[in-house]
């Protein structure tokens, strides 16, 4: 480890206090959030119709900030706020804001002033911005661009959404490996048109291929005439254009990327990719798998309320099939019910508990396999791993739950069939939640979206199946 | 938006195609995963003790390959791994590995030699390394240590986990705002001792409290003469020692930070966060909000298997109860039932949507409260439009079970009873959905760990009682 460097003595006039502190406190809480009497006064201001005071309570906002309160207001507030502020609308903010409230404000300004904002956006943005219009929308924006940006985005939005083509920026430098460090840095303060942020430079061949990078710690280190052949790392991760946003994120975390140069084809650089956007992706790809486990979609709050009702009814209608299934299996037992009506009283907490191992074992093997610690080398190992952990708990709590019945009914019997009964169902859990995420990823669908439908179905049926069967068997009703 | 620099046209050598390619490509398949037969020869190596064919699998392998190898190895194989290729052990390695499996690995490792990995590593790698031991490892190893660094290690043990002071690294480069440019790439040309990668540089007052921050671009770009003052900017994210993790993570995406200053309660500069950190921890947060909804704890494939169980098992006897407490609804219907079976196939029906809904409800507001997304400001807004969702869903779902078994049993009364239940449990799912998470969350307590609970309690008691008490009432049975 090394100790922080010495300061340089040579010091003269003291900042003041204010300096040190953010200007945001009067509209921020402790945690980083707008404070609601902040929304608040934003809010009356726009009802009121007072532009000045709105634009005078935002003035002093973070870009990030003002994107907040976009998405804080309510719909048919933004473009009224929008219209007050409209010089404060910069490219921070509309990079911020959450894709539905951009898309949604965007789609209500005019193609002029979108491509506006668009030459200002690095490539990645403006894709972002429109890859979500409509087809008409976006060629009437593309339209106003001048022909060098066009072609760029066009070129973006010639790759699948999701993908590094789409993600990439354009803007990035590349030189070759026969400069020194002090050429590249006089080529650097000359080029006023070069990228303003930018963590390593990329070092290409004569085919325009990548062959080593530089961290711009490495050059601001090295002596002036040392050619960059010597300082660059040789050994990079090159992303592919058409490689998906998922991928890319792995490569970042695994590596702990900054910044990395996306290749085509043929091997020749064309863009590249910055840590910033990895780390949105790294959020989004793990709200994704959240939500898609619990059946919510791909929605957030900002979704429109009717594509959250489609994405969530449709679900909800595949899981009242397998609930029907489910309950199809309790009619087989209705003779058996109607003679010892406590089988009913008793049967939802054997499918209940087994729904809920399986969920266990679902979210961990879920995101086993997203972050790629779950791999064919490792699948034996770790289902063995699960039913361990399945007879564990089923062991634990059929003894709870039998030992609790035989007490509570005085019923020997009733307790050993919902003791077994619970034992057999955790075991299903188990094997259910690993197996069935584990066989749909074989099979490159994603396990997050419909994993939870195939187990629930398994533990359900399972648990009314073994418990009203066990029961009939040993003549308990 | 700007295009790529022309390329310096001086250029002579091409490179070979091979330094374009990875060289790891017969170790790892297409996603980037260890191939399963290259996994296997390891372990027959390992199992053969054929040490030299261990280290020459390995040698060619990135450090972040050698952790994952590391973690698809049986626990027994590891430490017999870790002695054949000793000298690969490098710190990259150490830092890759998974929590839970480099706790195991340096648990067996001797304190001097721990103390050795040590002292290579950043601070924040080196408390990583050594938080999770047991106190009296951990004084043997700080015991081994030179002073300085077991001061910088100690100091950061005295934060709590994670905090800032924990994960900050005490390598960063802070100089005067009187220093020009080329004052500045002289001191970072002259002390070889300084961090290896940083991409900022810190500008500090005389009291050494950060007053600005300075992109290693900007300076690159800028004429020597320049002092720091005319370059810096000035307005920047400070994070204090002690503020969370999440916290944190939630600033770098926020305001797109590649590094932020820790500052102590004075306001002083004493470290630096990094985002490849950041990268690691908002996956860690994600993984945190899905496991936890699940009731799997923090626990990943690698946590030994005896916590797991305690783990999974204590929130399934926390589930138990709440499915005795629905069963006991159920104990009130079991004269009704007795009389007509039917209800009992159909009831697991209504609680069972009731939960689907819930959960797809909870898992929204999970993650837009802990993205910040869902605040004060736009609670009671969400909670309408929740409301609206439930309405919708509850309707559609509630007229197909109802219709359904209107025309399946031939009984419009039991169709009107289970449908009317449908609605009923739909809003229930929605409310309890939000509002149970928003309730923990203004309580400071994390919705993800218990809101489930709450939720399904809900869902299940309703969609019994609902069901069951209209049949009653209807004079069904």
């Amino acid at each position: 480890m090394m100790s922080e460097p010495d300061l340089d003595p040579g010091l003269h006039e003291p900042m003041p206090d204010a300096a040190v502190e953010s200007p945001e406190s009067e509209s921020l809480d402790q945690d980083n959030r707008l404070k609601p009497e902040f929304v608040r006064a934003v809010k009356d201001a726009i009802d009121e119709d007072d532009g000045a005071r709105v634009y005078a309570l935002c003035e002093k906002l973070h870009p990030a900030d003002i994107a907040d309160l976009f998405e804080l207001l309510d719909e048919d507030e933004r473009p009224r706020m929008a219209r007050a502020i409209s010089d404060l609308m910069g490219v921070e903010v509309i990079a911020e804001l959450n894709d539905w409230v951009r898309e949604a404000l965007v789609e209500a300004l005019p193609a002029d002033v979108v491509a506006d904002i668009a030459e200002q956006l690095d490539t990645d943005d403006a894709v972002a911005m429109i890859e979500d219009l409509d087809h008409d929308e976006q060629q009437a924006v593309l339209a106003e661009l001048d022909p060098e940006d066009r072609a760029a985005i066009e070129a973006a939005l010639s790759y699948p959404e999701e993908t590094a083509g789409r993600l990439m920026s354009r803007e990035f430098v590349a030189v070759h490996e026969t400069m020194t460090v002090g050429d590249l840095i006089d080529f650097l303060r000359e080029h006023r048109e070069l990228p303003t942020e930018f963590w390593e430079v990329f070092i290409v061949d004569p085919m325009h291929r990548p062959i080593g990078t530089c961290a711009l710690s490495w050059i601001l280190r090295t002596p002036r005439n040392i050619p960059l052949h010597d300082v660059m790392v040789r050994d990079q991760t090159l992303i592919p254009a058409t490689m998906d946003q998922e991928e890319i994120a792995l490569r970042f975390q695994k590596y702990a990327l900054i910044s990395a140069a996306v290749v085509d084809e043929a091997g020749r650089l064309i863009g590249q990719i910055t840590v910033d956007d990895i780390v949105h992706i790294i959020q989004e790809e793990a709200s994704e798998d959240i939500l898609r486990l619990s059946g919510a979609g791909d929605g957030d709050i900002n979704e429109p309320i009717l594509m959250t009702v489609r994405t969530r009814l449709s679900w909800l209608v595949v899981n009242l099939g397998t609930a029907i299934l489910a309950s199809s299996v309790v009619g087989l037992f209705q003779g058996a019910i109607a003679k010892f009506a406590l089988l009913a009283v008793l049967m939802p907490i054997v499918s209940g508990m087994g729904g809920n191992a399986g969920t266990q074992t679902l979210a961990v093997v879920v995101r086993a396999l997203a972050t790629n610690q779950l791999t064919d080398s490792n699948t034996w190992r770790m289902i063995f791993r699960e039913l361990r952990i399945a007879m564990a708990n089923g062991f634990a709590l059929g003894a709870l739950i039998g030992g609790g019945t035989w007490l509570l009914f005085s019923n020997p019997l009733l307790g050993a069939v919902i003791g077994t009964a619970m034992v057999v169902n955790n075991l299903t859990a188990g094997l259910a939640g690993i197996l069935v995420p584990v066989t749909l990823d074989r099979f490159r669908v994603d396990p997050a979206v419909s994993s939870a439908v195939f187990v629930t179905t398994a533990t359900d049926t399972m648990g009314f199946f073994s418990f009203l069967g066990l029961a009939v068997l040993t003549g308990l009703a």
